[in-house]
């Protein structure tokens, strides 16, 4: 059997040296942005069950939130999850809430401190009994644990080399080489990571005479009494060290053994001999206030780096005594002023030399060679370090102050953009609405195809795939497909005896032109057949002539191989979002436009009216800017004004013919006003077309007048198989309507889902 | 209230004078082709029950099929119906027999008719009793009845004309006159379309003394005895009439009144009284044995026009009167020698003028006055009617012979491309077999939308609607988009713990050639991550150089925004077509290529290939023809040979690098000799994406040895949402496996459907 050192330092240099799945778990108080006391509320009711919330669930203390990643195959992966779930846990706290950006707590009393309301009932008497063994004030220091798993096929590779005969003696003697190492050198991540520079009056047992780097990480913070000894010198010697203090009653349970690292895969310890340790979880981190999660990038990827380099360094000999020396130096920086130096003693040399070496042999991209060179400049500078950082913070005005001001701009920031999910922004905006509620209740997600917007979704054992937002299993395959063909649509809804335009599909323009004698009298529409998007079609509200007809059919056929000639039809066009036999929203799009104050030039009302934080660009905002092209231009023209002229109070000038939302268009909610009869007419369209999710499109001359169904008073002009949902939720005008939640509760109907979904 | 012919004649010209819906139904005697006598068989059973079976039912005799169409909006429609439902039967008969081309039988006794095994009891005595009347030979002769309702929106233009209050009473009023003048005018009918010239010795109570126009048309046909008189001068007469032959016993029932026209809308006549007559049928016409549906697209034109035209004449005053004097007119034209010209009475330019004023007043399309000009030329040469040639065939042969000779060569014509469906050739060729499945098992079918493959298929209440032959409701929709996105298809096959290409994924050329390290020493697959047809693939069988790795990467990157860089798998690829759970078919496609025989050139080789009839142009047969063309003779040229190269013996060159059926390759079924194994393992990942159709595609290295749960022996390189199912029916080599009869059988499981499907 080779050393793990040996293994690594002569291992081929494009072994897949990164490969890793890492998770993020992060512990906050919610806090009262009145007071900036801690919260009394419950633990938010919106988040559906703590019983089985993967994401979001309660710590130690009922305003103790703990997020929790899923497991991700690379740092960035986590910390998009953690950004995520961050986001969610924020917009679905009271809206007066904040997470408190830092590890210690703010000024509070135990009394303040309301044990979570967890239905275990072990959970519960275990949160009693860390009550009266170590206090409450303690349990409420909140900080950041991160797991870290080596990649399956670097392990294999690895083992392939490393002589042991199994893979799981080779695995746990690499997992106890990397604790034990952790630990080791565990002083040099308190030193750059260390966040916890104060206390509170009273919330220690020892007053403070200075600032430090890390309360948390001291023999002040989360740590066991001294009466627990756990040795590492072996996972057998481990293991039963912790058992025997659980026999004789010093620890109620194998995990009240505090430590900065812990091996993890298994329920219970002894598990470890049979079964192998799986991953790591490294506990030492305190929150790092100046990020909206609490942990950065860079310091994710430094502690992958440094976790290499533990791999790389020779192991421990005399390993208790060794780390119980390391415990001291730890505690010795722990307690160090933030701008005092790392002591002489402490081996800076072997643990940078070791990192150093990784990044060489692995040729690792010089993105690692940076992030070393910026450790070192915190080493020689320790004002670069976080606490550093807090203590002139602390020096201009008071911690507490600062806490206040971060976690009320992690929350500004949170609610920012408050329609779309931090992390995933590049995703189509329902899909992000949809994967916000799956967060929220604890819905599982992955994402299978980000650009194809293709998402997993599950809970237990049951499992849905959803494709741009309410694209899934709850729809048969070939209704869409009847939907996305216009002649087919029309030909089912008249059969069903719903109103639609009269009309004939071509194929060729001569046909189309033949046709010319039918419709010489009337107002109709050329549309190409299967486009969507507004493209290729002539309305003519007036009877057309030959030419303007033959024009249009061109402008047609240049979309499409075949073309609808259709009446045109009189009337208020409006959306109508059917699910599952239910009208959820109607909506009204205006034509991108602006209303004249008599002040101001129509470009300066532009400007004003995008200022609208709903409004932006590339479908990534439930609204589009206005632009002032040509386009604009000439309809402003037409219309006796130029982008310079001052509009006249209360008139209102149109800058596009097309009224979609793209353009720059409103939209809005007339879900509440619309008359029930017409809601139910688009729900049994929807019905009798067999769709699930459907964007019926009725044309209504005069909605005040119900629909009947002798005089339906409206005719369908188009049914829509993928209807847009965030343009129902966020709109100009009126209230909008939550859509996403109740698909996502129509999928998981076993998961209670509030009503009230909207963000 | 005006009269009919002043509303016609003052109406606007651009009425939709030709808006009518149509319906034909042709009965035939199924004849042994060995024999030429009547076959003896019972009704197929492939054609499923009589019970509800809308388009192929028996008539009078078990052998005497009657195939009726659905409603059409046009005669092109009706007869293209007709085309496929005949194709259907005669392909549906033991392929030993053939549908008799004449009106008149062939050589039969008595005892050679076995009436018609329906499950009605009525139906059944009804037929005894007939036999017992009018004798079963009679009963035999066959013809097509032509059913026309004017077209609803032309109806009522005459209607709001017309001063009539009430449209019943209209509708009933334009029926009458259409009836009547259909009798008073039936001679030109007889004379033009008559075809029954002959009868068998025997057949007849009356010996003819001479070949006649159309025995079946004169009173020696198909007419009630004398004691049935019914009177067309009002509609109260012809009812009563009717009912009161029943009453007393000289009919068995109203539908025993047999008349060149009858009235039709209602299940009793007196209902028409009140409800009105919807449309008419025209019972007259003889089999055309000239056309292999018995009828042609110019007669049912004529006979519309005819109609027209007869709406235009006047009224007639006498009308039983005048219409007896019709009849003995019809009679002695019908019994005319065939080369007689229309005798001096029949009142010609009557109705020619009348049809040429339709035509004039309407502004009709040319094609209806070239329809009127052949007419007259018809009736200035007799032997330019069907009679007239008939009767020139019976002069140089036997009529008999020529009957059989017909007969024949119809049921040839069925047979050839028989994979296809007569007037639906310009689909795709699984929806045309899914088409021939329907109408033979009863399933109702309408084409939706021609071009876009989408058709409604039903039974009672049930319907289906079908894309593409196999894209249905029975799939729910995010399965197919799952498989139409390689990506998303690999992780969940991967998930399920299925083999798949390892490889990764990329949207840019720059992180792709990044990649090239992972891969240098492999050999790879580069792909177009959403393309179908091969497009874009290069396959590297060995390691890679950087520079054919970058411009593989362009050639795909040409194709789509994101490639696959793939493992390249080795073995070969077969297609295993799943269909709910169960694979239906496995299928080898081998590229394009020919095998010598020491003495002809690869040109000839290639030719002699082309010779299948399974062999076609642009994906409407089975098969493609195999091309010479650059591609081809650059293969050739790689291999050291020229298309004159005369090929060695057993040598097998291959003109395609790719196996795709669409460049020429072949096909072959494999389905029996592949091992169950890989047949369950295919079906088990068409499960795991939760897809009811799906085509599987294996790299198998060695099919001999068996594919077990921890040894696969196989990797899935794609599923198909849509795949193709006539590859696996009409093969190159190989039994075949039908599947289309399989998807009609899971959509209509209450429909049974015999097994073997294969047309």
């Amino acid at each position: 059997m080779s050393k793990i050192n040996h293994i690594l330092q002569n291992s081929p240099r494009d072994i897949p040296i990164l490969q890793a799945t890492f998770g993020l778990e992060r512990e906050s108080l919610r806090i009262n942005s009145d007071t900036h006391k801690l919260a009394q509320s419950p633990h938010p009711e919106c988040l559906g069950s703590r019983d089985f919330h993967p994401y979001i669930q309660t710590d130690y203390s009922e305003p103790q939130i703990e997020l929790i990643t899923p497991i991700a195959s690379s740092t960035a992966e986590a910390l998009r999850f953690l950004q995520a779930i961050t986001d969610v846990a924020q917009r679905s706290l009271d809206q007066a809430e904040y997470l408190w950006p830092l590890s210690m707590p703010p000024q509070l009393t135990e009394e303040e401190i309301d044990i979570a309301h967890l239905n275990d009932d072990f959970e519960y008497r275990y949160r009693e009994y860390l009550a009266d063994v170590y206090g409450k004030i303690l349990q409420s220091m909140s900080g950041i644990h991160y797991n870290i798993e080596l990649g399956k096929d670097l392990v294999q590779l690895l083992f392939a080399e490393s002589g042991y005969s199994s893979l799981t003696a080779f695995r746990n003697a690499l997992h106890l080489k990397l604790a034990q190492n952790f630990l080791r050198y565990q002083w040099l991540l308190t030193y750059l990571y260390g966040a916890s520079p104060l206390a509170e009056p009273g919330s220690l047992k020892e007053k403070l005479e200075k600032p430090v780097r890390s309360i948390r990480n001291s023999h002040l913070g989360y740590i066991n009494h001294d009466d627990i000894k756990v040795s590492y010198d072996s996972l057998e010697r481990y293991v039963t060290d912790i058992e025997s203090c659980v026999a004789d009653g010093r620890l109620i349970a194998e995990k009240e053994f505090y430590s900065a690292v812990r091996l993890r895969g298994s329920k219970h310890n002894r598990d470890y001999l049979t079964q192998g340790v799986t991953y790591l979880e490294f506990r030492c981190f305190d929150l790092n206030p100046y990020s909206p999660v609490g942990i950065d990038q860079e310091t994710l990827d430094t502690v992958h780096l440094f976790s290499l380099a533990l791999l790389w360094l020779d192991s421990l000999e005399q390993v208790d005594a060794e780390l119980a020396q390391a415990q001291e130096l730890n505690d010795r920086i722990a307690l160090s002023h933030p701008l005092e130096k790392l002591p002489d003693d402490a081996p800076l040399a072997e643990i940078t030399e070791a990192m150093q070496a990784v990044i060489t042999h692995f040729q690792l991209p010089s993105y690692y060679q940076e992030l070393l060179e910026k450790l070192c400049r915190q080493i020689d500078s320790p004002a670069l370090t976080i606490a550093g950082k807090l203590y002139q913070e602390a020096e201009q005005d008071s911690l507490a102050l600062f806490g206040q001001k971060k976690g009320l701009e992690h929350h500004a920031y949170a609610w920012q953009d408050h329609y779309a999910l931090k992390g995933y922004e590049t995703m189509e905006l329902s899909t992000q609405m949809l994967l916000f509620d799956a967060v929220q209740k604890g819905i599982h997600f992955d994402i299978l195809d980000e650009a194809d917007q293709f998402i997993k979704l599950w809970h237990g054992k049951h499992f849905e795939y959803v494709k741009n937002g309410n694209m899934t299993a709850k729809d048969n395959y070939v209704v869409p497909l009847a939907m996305a063909n216009k002649t087919v649509t029309k030909k089912i809804l008249r059969e069903a005896g719903f109103p639609v335009p009269g009309g004939a599909e071509f194929s060729d323009k001569d046909s189309a032109l033949r046709y010319y004698k039918h419709i010489q009298d009337k107002a109709v529409v050329i549309k190409p057949k299967s486009t969507n998007f507004g493209l290729g079609i002539s309305i003519f509200k007036e009877a057309v002539s030959l030419e303007a007809y033959e024009k249009a059919l061109n402008i047609a056929f240049a979309e499409d191989s075949a073309v609808l000639v259709e009446e045109y039809i009189a009337g208020t066009e409006y959306r109508f979002f059917v699910l599952d036999g239910q009208c959820e929203a109607v909506l009204l799009r205006v034509a991108a436009n602006v209303v004249g104050d008599g002040r101001h030039t129509v470009r300066q009302l532009i400007d004003r009216k995008n200022t609208n934080p709903l409004r932006g660009q590339d479908h990534r905002s439930p609204l589009e800017i206005i632009q002032l092209g040509e386009v604009e231009k000439l309809m402003l023209e037409q219309q006796g004004y130029s982008p310079d002229s001052v509009l006249p109070k209360d008139v209102k000038v149109y800058l596009r013919r097309n009224s979609n939302v793209s353009t720059g268009g409103d939209s809005i909610d007339c879900t509440e006003n619309m008359d029930k009869s017409y809601k139910e007419l688009a729900a049994a369209m929807a019905k009798a077309m067999g769709a699930w999710v459907c964007g019926v499109d009725l044309i209504i001359p005069d909605k005040e007048k119900p629909s009947t169904v002798k005089q339906p008073r409206c005719t369908c002009i188009e049914l829509n198989f993928n209807p847009s949902m965030y343009m129902h939720t966020y709109c100009h005008e009126g209230p909008g309507q939550a859509i996403t939640p109740k698909i996502l509760a129509k999928l998981f109907p076993e998961v209670s889902v509030s009503s009230d979904g909207k963000n």
